[in-house]
């Protein structure tokens, strides 16, 4: 989400492939050079798909001869959402030729997001098909993945004012009515605050299942949520 | 949703062809015999299918002389699933048949609910397929179509102690997380109360858009979630 003073990611870890094959892995990627340019990068779809597409760019960072653009050295972050865009088509491109046809199968969606120094931050949701779109004043966060059941305490609490410590509040909470409602998210979370104008990681952090703020929120929302529900008026059929 | 004092039904009546193509219909049908039997029936997806399901249910039981069974003289609410069951599913399979393919573009689902004097209330989900699930204790409500966005509420809140109107103000709440934030459900809703062994329609009515009591909550609910989250501790990376 972009917040006034700055932007803030969270990701869960769950990753399967099936409910008998459940397994942890970060989809948060972060390239940073402090002070110069902060990019991260979320992902949503197929692990093979993402993984993939982030090898690719470090792999392009880590050979700077060859002819292929790197996130490190664009001008820009749309250039850097163009390139990463790009590599997102190609993986899929080349996974869907290969003739291994399922339903989506090899889709992903991604969010990136950062700032390069003397520019602004900027926040981008990246589709399979390699296009993308740009978060602005009136739609200031992106969710990808399993967004539906977390949506509607975002689009009620949301406030570009709120802190850090705010956002992560109602990041959490969405996160955790995800979390009790499906199997295919799950905790551990990871989490990066970056300020604005920094260009580098302010903090980054995992909140675990067994986080006591974690549990906190978990166990507390649900008492808040029905306490919130009982100062509502019951309804009256004679209304 | 089956409360101890009886069961609550809820349904929107959006439909649509496409985000150009919106239009009202009522999704509940309710077949009586006062005290001595009630059934509602609620659907969701396509609205042919679903409308043809029922109008093949209602043909049947006026013309008694047919050998179908009908759902008024079956002599269980388990029987009732299945001839609403075999009914949907034969539907589907007529207009698959015909040629005209489409990813599930004629599936539906259907929740039936009802008591027969001398039995108990029961509630089914039947899936496209023909067959169905039974709510039970552990799962005392079901949802069916657009239900991710109005599910966490729901799993929060949900008790079987309710009252009537307690369960109103529940499912406006939920129905109300699912419209802000989705275009394929929304206003007017029509509801039904049955009290247990009453084997009738205790109350039913619709819910319109500009319903006070709807707007009350609508807006109020914004609010008591603001709240409820402020009541929680804001997140501290030093923890």
């Amino acid at each position: 989400m972009l917040l006034d003073r700055g932007m803030v990611f969270m990701s869960d870890t769950r990753t399967n492939a099936g409910l008998d094959n459940i397994s942890t892995f970060c989809k948060m990627s972060i390239w940073e050079e402090p002070g110069e340019r902060v990019i991260t990068l979320l992902s949503a779809g197929n692990l093979a798909t993402t993984q993939a597409a982030v090898s690719l760019l470090n792999e392009r960072m880590k050979a700077p001869e060859e002819r292929a653009p790197s996130v490190m050295a664009a001008a820009s972050m749309f250039q850097v959402a163009q390139i990463v865009a790009d590599t997102l088509r190609e993986v899929i491109a080349l996974h869907d030729e290969a003739g291994q046809r399922a339903d989506s199968a090899f889709h992903a969606t991604l969010l990136l997001g950062g700032q390069i120094k003397g520019s602004a931050q900027r926040l981008f949701l990246i589709y399979p098909e390699g296009n993308f779109i740009e978060a602005a004043e009136d739609t200031p966060f992106f969710q990808i993945g399993e967004i539906k059941y977390g949506r509607p305490i975002l689009v009620r609490a949301f406030d570009a004012g709120m802190s850090f410590e705010e956002a992560m509040r109602l990041l959490v909470v969405s996160f955790d009515s995800t979390i009790k409602a499906n199997l295919t998210v799950g905790p551990p979370m990871d989490y990066q605050f970056v300020e604005v104008d920094a260009c580098r990681t302010a903090t980054r952090g995992r909140i675990e299942e067994d986080d006591p703020y974690f549990q906190t929120l978990s166990n507390g929302w649900g008492d808040a949520l029905k306490h919130a529900l009982d100062r509502l008026p019951v309804f009256d059929a004679q209304d």
